[in-house]
């Protein structure tokens, strides 16, 4: 393992989270330049995170001779401005997430750093959080058969900074902003090979007065058959909620990453204090997360970048990965315009064909077995189907 | 309060759990005969509950002198046919869920009791469970404000019985069976009277080797905005999940019926017995429910049909309800073949309009306020849009 | 099932409580006369509840002539007087917890009822909650092998009536309040043939000024060695705290009557109105409970005092259920003096020995297993003792 | 930060947690030589976590001129012996719980590190869980008001290694190996200044045929009033039961570290693999831990102890704390064989007095207010006491 040297760009709550993971525990990449278009937030970000230097001049701090990797956690609008400066620099380059506002930027940022043969990561925290981790590899060995289904849900009451709200700066609303995690995490437990084929959204703005969406419903439908759903919003009221399911065709996982992970407190509201992200309130029942950047992905997140930097090997999460999310969700624009299925768009798919999900039907006394139970007495119960008439019947055999 | 002495129709899982309700407790309406199409069933059933008599006569059991209310407890095409004679007989009917086959049966059944002037009830169970019953309570007092979404799912491994799997006599798969719950569900917390306007469903059949669907999402929009999403499966392993959301401008409900109640229990397999409805296995952890009747809304279901029945009244869940149900249903198979929105056809809309979920901007200092949020030094942070530029600012003022 | 005509005694939440739930749903047992010390509040529960008569002389509601039942709700330091009379009246008594403020006075009550020959029911209400029901009958199945200790706490922020607070009139603090439930809920799952042997406790007054305990932990030892533990409090922020955990040789429940069971609500705070009993707040997230009269046992507690006055039974709950909860508490306050273990006092224990927790050690290869575990190859690992060197060891073996 | 290089002394389980923790992430500090009685496992151990270097010489081991921290992973019975080697060679020394068999023998390597002026740590993980951090933070910041009571639980089925059941080895059973965390749990919310004045235990072998205890339930008496409780079991079924509630004048916290944090899985048990630490089974529900080294505190805490010994300050957890619980788990044994109150018997408390929890009642008109309610019309109830009768009347009054 190397130690590498850091050029942050951005200072808002997402450098906040990064930084906080890098300079947390024993960690040893540190942030060594921090970049911000504000000369105060610079310097308040440098002092707060213990850094050597703050810069107003972006390509200074990309090109700054003592780093190795620069970390883009600026507003969407600059991150192909930033990628193609790093590329430029011949960087590293890690990018927050979405990686562009539209399939046709995330994509030239895509060919920019293939072109210059750069080290990419697409910083994607929530595929990367303990429990997806865990899970994910539950999935891999087979332990709830094949993923037909997957729902991510992210809400809150909105962002926290102006320029989230402004779909001119961002590509969007709450899509672009929340529905990307969604998107990813679908992919991770669907896997990343089985090709998205085509979208339905809907989309509404309910509470704020804005142009782009607050609230958004989409659904995916992968090569294999198995389907993704997403649920964002801007106006869910109770702070962050942060749940996955997963059901496959033998079990069932649900992951909740926010509001009920074991911690709960009441408060009669005196002394006070932060309690988590999104949080509205500091008084009654509260469900404060333990470790926020380790619960939220950001620890195994950058482990992982690292260690593929290391090794010469590729991150979990690619650029390519962030252009086939951008891609995804361009087609749920044009699929909330439509109120139609859209094909998710993509050019070059990098994966072989995924199978239909199977089902080998078991057959019984010439009868194909549509259900088993097992019956107090201890006798199963088939539910069998006549393949010539397409008529049910139930059989009682001794036996499981 | 009168006494009712009623005429069970059909000795399946449904009739057992009917009977079981009225039977239990100390109430004073009971079962005086039941009808089953086999002599040996109804007479088992006939002993299990203590019913005086069983009969393989419907008509006769129908018009049986001594009761006054029929329940229909039967396979979905036979409902029409039971429904008309209770009509004839001029006696209350109670019809189990779904009410018909399609919106047309359904209508027709309507049509049916209207003429003949009989009291009827639509034994929508899910709509009358203690939980649902408080939080609607709580919606309309207006504890989360407007309603704009609820999300209701119900899944489990597949019905226990045969004529469940068969199209043909049910009016299709995961729909019919469980999504009229959910439909309903979701009509009763963005409010009866919100005209459901348009579908859009995905239908599949993922794991069971039958022609119709085992596995369906589906988007329903309703007049105000408020969208209903339902999600049924006959795959889901690890018992049932009955579970409902309800987003509102306000507020936040969450409901779990079944998996998550309070009850836990681990057992090594000794002992065992009875766990749950759909419940997997006796060994590992298990998540009981206290009491199902009274859990799954059938105590104060029929408290209500009796109570309406009594006063001469309309109860919370009529025939009417049950059309639009199916007219609901009907909906979503077109959408799912057409793979479009499809309009809610509905012959009567029986309620006023229902206005936009209202947003009422405020404004600051001449510009839009999109967010507040108290910030931990105590003071305001204001996100703030620009009616005429569109730009968005933050800013910070005193006080909360 | 005959239809009961009930005089109630007292008007306070215990006597609201009783009448929900006799006049709810569709019981058949009425309440046909109460009786309060205040004609005012007498007169309003009567209209509250549809009441036919309210009166101020308790003799004469006692002895109304239409009535055959008689349920003293009433404040502890009346109970003996109260049962009296209606012994003498030779009418069914139903009393509430606890039946006396000592074990004497539960006593006087129960050879009272015994001597007159009514029959006598004990109104403990959380031993019929659906979920401790149902538990107790997995537990009687065998369903975790043999009980070995039962935790049962009740904590909230107090009492809401005046009397509650004041140890002349009550007998006590939050142990004669809240360790009554506790106690038999214990009994119930040791099973109630499990003598109590002795009682360690320990008292404290921890934030209001009163002269008795607003907190409490005890420890009740069993004859088979099965330990309870129970904890109360009047001191507890949050609501109310109604939680069992059942520990046996072969499995574990957990059962939570209150603040998790299913039922999550965020409120902005608008709208409003009642949540739960004990809710300190209706803003937040806030945990109602579905049906309090079900949840709570009130319904599942009167059918069964009905049923068994019905059939000639006994009920579950019996005066001598409530002497041997007073006896308990008794030695608890007299644990929390001496400081030491203090013996049950029992006069007149009514049921066999029960034999200590059978623990029948299985032997491999001369050696004594004390665990079995397992490995993610396959193998077991065991863990042995020497019987004779007392020393212990690991093997691995093949198979399960 | 500096990168320090690491012995570690054992290669059991507690000894893969830790290496799997320090050479996780991106940590900086390395296992350098890694001692094991047994050559085999030695080796193995070194090439599972890629340490350079094993020895069955743990003089060599301890002196190895590359490492300046020493862990220590051993049994209990070996500690004082490897702690005197580690202060000998002038080195760091950071050994698991619990740090002796007894008071006295944990006092004698507290005397022994701080004699040779070597930097000590005590490693209970469970102190420093990302939850438990976040809580003590809300604890400290007076959210909860002042603690009153604290519940601490840690019961699975019994540990995996064969000298865990070796009280000779040990110095006793379940106390030793699971009640050690427990009561520095406690300590840390009532505050390490907290005087542990004395100490209620109740011990019994329950299930397991050994002569130690296999269930314990203790209380402790802190200085200002708190009360501890813990319970510990090797008898538990069901995985491993860790939890934590903490009860305060103005607040509640419960925490759950393992089987309920937000992880739910069913699985009909194909595909397998390891699950979580103690689980049972790998199949039905089962509730997976993120990632257990970071849950379990491991994370945090390494990273407490190298910065303290960086910055020359003491780390949360010392020699000192594990010489105090190390006297409270002493007065737990002496208690359980006394039957009675057991004083803890400290040589030299190195903290000032702790005052008793304040209780300052608010007066009303004369009276002293015992409890507010607010009515659901808005008034309030006081309940208050007549100083001089002590009587208790209840009075409303207007506002809140």
């Amino acid at each position: 393992m190397n130690a590498h040297s850091i050029t942050m760009l951005g200072t808002g709550l997402i450098g906040d989270f990064y930084t906080s993971t890098l300079h947390g525990q024993r960690g040893r990449d540190l942030v060594r330049v921090v970049y911000s278009r504000s000369e105060a937030r610079g310097e308040a970000f440098r002092d707060r995170w213990g850094i050597p230097e703050s810069t107003t001049d972006m390509a200074a701090a990309v090109n700054h001779p003592d780093t190795d990797v620069v970390v883009v956690g600026l507003p969407n609008f600059l991150h192909e401005e930033a990628v193609a400066l790093v590329a430029q620099a011949g960087k590293a380059v890690l990018c927050t997430k979405p990686l562009g506002r539209s399939a046709q930027e995330a994509r030239l940022m895509l060919d920019t750093v293939e072109t210059a043969g750069v080290f990419a990561g697409y910083l994607e925290d929530l595929c990367y959080t303990p429990k997806t981790l865990k899970a994910v590899r539950s999935v891999e060995a087979g332990a709830i058969g094949e993923v037909t289904w997957v729902r991510s849900r992210e809400a809150h009451p909105g962002p926290h900074s102006a320029w989230f709200w402004d779909g001119r700066l961002t590509g969007g609303g709450a899509i672009v902003d929340l529905g990307c995690h969604c998107i990813e995490i679908i992919r991770t437990f669907v896997g990343k090979g089985n090709r998205p084929v085509e979208v339905m959204c809907h989309t509404d703005t309910l509470v704020h007065p804005i142009a782009d969406e607050d609230n958004a419903v989409a659904l995916i439908r992968f090569e294999s058959g198995a389907l993704g759903q997403f649920e964002v919003s801007w106006t869910f009221r109770g702070g962050m909620d942060l749940r996955d399911e997963v059901a496959g065709t033998g079990g069932t996982i649900w992951l909740n990453h926010f509001l009920r992970t074991g911690f709960e407190m009441f408060s009669a509201g005196i002394g006070g204090g932060y309690v988590a992200e999104k949080a509205e309130t500091s008084a009654g029942w509260l469900f404060p997360v333990g470790d926020e950047v380790t619960e939220l992905g950001y620890v195994d997140m950058f482990s992982d970048m690292f260690r593929a930097l290391d090794e010469g090997t590729q991150p979990r999460e690619t650029f390519y990965d962030g252009y086939v999310v951008n891609a995804i969700m361009d087609a749920c624009y044009r699929s909330a315009k439509s109120r139609a299925w859209e094909p998710v768009e993509l050019v070059g798919w990098r994966a072989p064909t995924t199978p239909r999900i199977e089902s080998a039907p078991e057959t019984f006394d010439g009868q194909v077995v549509i259900k088993r139970e097992v019956m107090p007495d201890g006798r199963t119960k088939l539910i069998l189907k006549d393949p010539v008439s397409g008529d049910f019947s139930d059989r009682l055999v001794a036996g499981s």
